[in-house]
């Protein structure tokens, strides 16, 4: 038995796949249909191994729900270069704002949102102290 | 820039730690603090890859919320070999019900929950037809 990937749920799929293909870079690798209707499309990034799945439930479908804020989700992590570079970059490319960019120990952080309002964690070494 | 983890919010971090390790059979390799108080530990399957962190906020510190149920966090999936099997020992174990194996397509699917409320699927091959 072993953890294989995270399903999100999102309440565009047009949109929230534009979103993690052309703002975060992913790439759409595997879809399919539930047999209630719901709709998933699994993304990877170029050069890493963890999968991130997106769920879909369209109105009127068995597991179709009014969409809730919750606690749950905390965050979705990627691995970044430059966190100040990349973050202004994101914002530019339509990521909500989440957190400007910090530093914590040996390395920089930042948050965006995603279009569901899921945080988006940036991290990435820290500068060095010049 | 790469997808590298998935972080969920626990209501108790003990307790959430016991499940994942003990029922689900992941590894903690690595946890650490934020600068505001919180908590992660990083948790992997043996024989694969990905990543999933659990993240506690503790009560009074900056990111602590209410735990409110929501809709982001769709699911979280195990690859199984046997899912019938899996499931009623998942639940011995004290995983929550969610929803019994079922088929499709070539797959076989079961629910269970862990003790926050998040989905856990479980899939595996499709028994052949005998």
């Amino acid at each position: 038995m072993y953890f294989r990937y995270t399903g999100v749920r999102v309440r565009n799929l047009q949109r929230s796949l534009r979103f993690y293909t052309k703002v975060m870079g992913m790439k759409a690798h595997l879809e399919g249909k539930m047999w209630h209707g719901g709709v998933w499309v699994e993304l990877k990034s170029p050069n890493s191994s963890q999968r991130l799945e997106l769920n879909y439930y369209p109105p009127g479908t068995k597991y179709y729900e009014k969409f809730k804020t919750g606690s749950e989700m905390d965050h979705l992590a990627f691995w970044v270069k430059d966190v100040d570079k990349r973050y202004a970059q994101l914002l530019k490319k339509g990521a909500k704002k989440g957190i400007a960019p910090f530093a914590q120990g040996k390395y920089r952080f930042a948050f965006v949102k995603d279009p569901d309002g899921i945080w988006i964690e940036l991290i990435g070494r820290g500068k060095r102290p010049s």
